[in-house]
């Protein structure tokens, strides 16, 4: 159960920190953390969770990699079901704190994309579905290789949370013009059902490109880096 | 006594380099260092400070940090008052210096916000006083989250300060548009008695909102986390 | 054979990270991540794999760090070959993938630079020849300096990853003006493929020059720092 | 004779890597690094070299270091004059290559102020010299509490190069503005000594302020910190 409520918190930090930066304070004027700020929200609010409570329930805040590390036999099917729906719930209610917060700005009309994800007209750079899906599907399958292999036995004790955190910032710094950025079915999910409209109805890429992505990568670590 | 010179230069420091940064660099025509520059300098003043004197007073820096730790049962009532005055002369020791430094600037003419923390027309970006309070209290209380979990025996070791400052970095990278960022009633009430005005007179939210935001997190951290 | 599977996904990462950072987040109208974010990303990428697959492989991803270690006698020249193949073949997957991805642009027209390395009129700056030849050479001795004496025994344990990623990103911070930054013949390889013309003719000074630099550091490192 | 030599690789790093990006990079137009890439680089050119030649030579790098360590009971006297010797030499060296780089610009005509330190109308920021003064002095003496405790035998083992490191990032995040940032005499010296006119003469300071913080320091770790 505490490891529900870990993911549960995990999964809302990664949302409000990384979400709520992109909201609040990428495009302040002059002063603004544009698009290099958002992507070291990300990572940090992964970086700082993994060491808080990547102890109590392995730190995983994204249903891509609870299947990605299921994939590569580190996660047990059993428990995926309890951690993809506390992560989405975590997210959910993220999501509607920063709504809150934003609804109460002086200038406050309307929420906008909200950092929901999108390919074509609504992909920040106007890429189309299929650079889209190959983007999220490469990323996702990377983050999972550097999950895999920095949490093996071999690397280097308590550094995992280190390079997990930065791969996603990492990830951010490449792909926010082309799909906002998701690696993450729940971060998706949360923006999506408070942005609304189109962002609703493209949502699936960001199910099934992260999801495909991160099982590719947990069968390719079984294969080939995981036996000595 | 050690004790208390270490909480004395840690909170010099974290104001020192906090407000500082954001009232020498953050608008520098083109090459300022913005909001990105501002949260970065944050949160290294803590991470440098609890790698520096960490071992000493377990570094703390800021009153809501000393009371999310004695509400989560690792810090003792009785030392509460001592911390807390030291914080709080280090902070107003800081403010002074960079008062000091501002005004040999050849073109001086007042100290503006002097990076205090606000609400309403205060706020950067505009946000009202509910906003600012949610956000005060969510931020400390994941703030005190990340402090709890990763000096938790089962975390790896070591890793606590580099978590715990790059977790300001992220909350600064959220928040300053809303409040400026606080999270620590130190580092407000410093920069409050220099700028003066409606600063000081909106400095309770700055007391309250994070204070309650660091016992929650460190009555979940006892209930949630804490027993294995 | 995994060493090279290991090289292989490392290398296509550094050249999809870093160099896709630039092409699609540099330049982006007024939240573009700029120089800073392209240094960051390309350190992200050698700092991720380096605890991904660094346990499996060395975590090379570049024959000027293969050949380095070998003149620093810390790697076998019969494994030469076999690496070098390796990151050349991830180099190109990546830069092919890149491709993929920007040609799905709604305005696309051409690849441009795609982020290839060049002196006099292909210089991002400007310079010429020769400050190019000695800043690639200088930038990757030191790259390799770092290398050798962040891996030496008597060094702290387990911080190497994080060493060598962040004088990646130095390295990135001081010369993209100046050659787009290589210090490593295979990404040079990988984006004078795609960028064809004059990219092609100057690929030369970016096997040289590195090549160069890092075998000077494996000679320094024999001769001074590496008997106790 | 080798820890000499680490000293003088050390130190030209910092120099070449700190103010290249300065010079090279900062003000590029639209993508340049700014002062948050120039406040990077010199704390990773710290950090880097910690860890590769950190276990030589202890990692210096920096005369008023070297002053503040002695002060502080922890390096020798007889060593003094040799790493000073080294480390200034280091310096010019660096500043030495940068000059033939910068001047291989197509459309070079000058260096400008060659990223050298100043005050009054040499001040980015148009601060006076006891603004500076005030700056140089309190930064160094910091930078040397962070020294001498994250090096402390209590102190987590091996993140000192971090917490080093980042502490130089931190300290021009704040101060670049005011003097440019110093906080190293023989960083202000080899720059001094390229951009010559005023700056030659305004050099006194970058020697007296850093090394009196630095000695203040070194007392202040002996008197309070360093007895259990």
């Amino acid at each position: 159960m505490k490891k529900l409520f870990a993911e549960f918190f995990g999964t809302f930090w990664l949302v409000f920190g990384g979400c709520g930066s992109a909201i609040f304070a990428a495009g302040f004027p002059e002063l603004g953390i544009g698009f290099v700020g958002v992507s070291l929200a990300f990572g940090l609010t992964v970086l700082t969770m993994a060491y808080a409570v990547g102890h109590v329930s392995g730190g995983h805040f994204n249903p891509a990699v609870s299947l990605g590390l299921w994939a590569g036999g580190k996660f047990e099917a059993k428990d995926l079901l309890g951690y993809i729906v506390s992560q989405i719930f975590g997210a959910i209610a993220a999501a509607g704190v920063l709504y809150l917060i934003v609804s109460g700005k002086s200038d406050f009309t309307d929420i906008g994309g909200f950092a929901a994800n999108g390919y074509g007209e609504l992909s920040p750079g106007g890429y189309g579905m299929i650079s889209v899906l190959v983007t999220e599907f490469v990323l996702t399958m990377f983050f999972l290789l550097i999950i895999l292999g920095s949490t093996y036995p071999r690397a280097p004790k308590g550094f995992a949370g280190m390079a997990i955190g930065l791969a996603l910032t990492l990830i951010h710094l490449i792909s926010i013009p082309i799909s906002n950025t998701s690696v993450n079915p729940a971060r998706s999910t949360s923006q999506a059902l408070f942005a609304g409209g189109e962002f609703t109805s493209q949502l699936w890429l960001f199910w099934i490109a992260p999801i495909a992505g991160a099982i590719v990568a947990g069968l390719i670590h079984k294969a080939l880096f995981s036996k000595d």
